[in-house]
């Protein structure tokens, strides 16, 4: 690993995966369990291109270049001082060849992107409708989670621009959106084609929803098995802990 | 009871609710899990009154009759056999004063009942898309099964006519027609309010998915926790059995 100095207030984390670690600071959002999740869902094709709208930490390139076999990695990202840390990130794990991070909106992908040159979208935006009644709607963690800079529209929008016909594009949110979610996938020709429910609990409701869609894709879902988080004994479930490796 | 004529084919069903008996007719679709989970998951307000489309051997109707507090039920159905049965069903267990059957076409609700005359509509619809390669399309298990009379849009636009501002609509269906159902729904100004995905076993894709619309709703969907009809040890789960009666 390079020699990677951390600015105040960061730390680096481990993430269980080839040894990378990410550099992270909890004034801004960390990356959860929703990311990591995403990163498990995701198929990237064997050297495919793949986008992340709303990067952040540089969370999900850096785990689906440990996990795929894509052959590149960009993560786009409109915050200067998450773009650096995720930059900083890749330079200290030697991903430099695979991944890059672009600063920028994702309302502008059309001005920085060619149309039709990912075969991969991904994207864990921001969850809540708006920032009403936000005391502070620019702090980098208010950004991260009310849609401020970007909405759900924005980013099926930029995905429809960005991915080659039969790309697809993951996302994870929260399920009670999923009606928008699956009209704005649709009204952008990506439509919806797998989806997991994410239950904390086997009797609770679910926190997450995982969702695929392709452009241009028939019209059929396939709802997948519950994927339950923890077990009775308030410990992970198996899957949790194999296939995530978290 | 009333004495009740079976006709060739015919049988009595426990309920195991009221001590009712249904008629059924293995010759025609029998009622499956699908309506006895859907009548679980439906509500129906005091006094209020409900509609059934499609209500084939009139189960929706009968158990609602005994698990709720409605004024009146109403259940549509296309096929003479299928309505003869259901009638009789209610002669037998003494409900001509709750609900009627009503012969005819859902796409003519509006030329048979007045717009907004209903709290509640439900529906148990045939899942399957067309008739294609259907080698008996006319027989009454493919007409219960496969939208040769009736499509899920054709479900949805009655029960926008029949539904007053506010009233709700009550689906049980196929999770891989998810997609279409929200869309059919918004388009027809019921937003779906609530959802549950029903999984044979915990670790299996699910088999059926309950939805709730609100006509007039806000956008905003309440998914529920999961519905497991099998326990591990292959015996309904405990809420199969106490909840749903069954």
């Amino acid at each position: 690993m390079k020699k990677i100095e951390l600015k105040e207030g960061e730390r680096f984390d481990d993430l269980q995966r080839n040894g990378y670690e990410i550099i992270q600071n909890p004034g801004f959002l960390c990356f959860g369990m929703d990311a990591v999740l995403l990163s498990g869902f995701a198929g990237v094709k064997k050297g495919g291109d793949l986008m992340d709208l709303g990067t952040g930490s540089g969370i999900l390139p850096i785990l689906l270049s440990a996990k795929t076999e894509g052959r590149h990695f960009t993560g786009l990202e409109i915050q200067h001082e998450c773009a650096d840390m995720a930059r900083r990130s890749i330079i200290h794990n030697g991903l430099e060849d695979k991944i890059d991070i672009v600063e920028g909106d994702i309302k502008e992908v059309a001005k920085i992107f060619d149309a039709a040159s990912f075969d991969t979208v991904v994207s864990n935006p921001p969850y809540m409708i708006g920032g009403h009644g936000l005391v502070n709607p620019d702090t980098p963690k208010a950004i991260a989670r009310h849609e401020i800079y970007c909405t759900l529209s924005d980013v099926t929008k930029a995905a429809a621009w960005l991915l080659k016909e039969g790309g697809a594009l993951y996302l994870v949110h929260r399920p009670f959106r999923l009606v928008e979610i699956f009209e704005e996938m649709s009204s952008c020709k990506i439509e919806p084609k797998r989806m997991r429910f994410v239950y904390p609990y086997e009797d609770k409701e679910p926190s997450m929803v995982l969702i695929e869609g392709r452009k241009g894709g028939n019209r059929r879902i396939t709802c997948e098995r519950p994927l339950i988080i923890y077990g009775p004994d308030g410990k992970y479930t198996s899957e949790i802990t194999e296939t995530y490796g978290y």
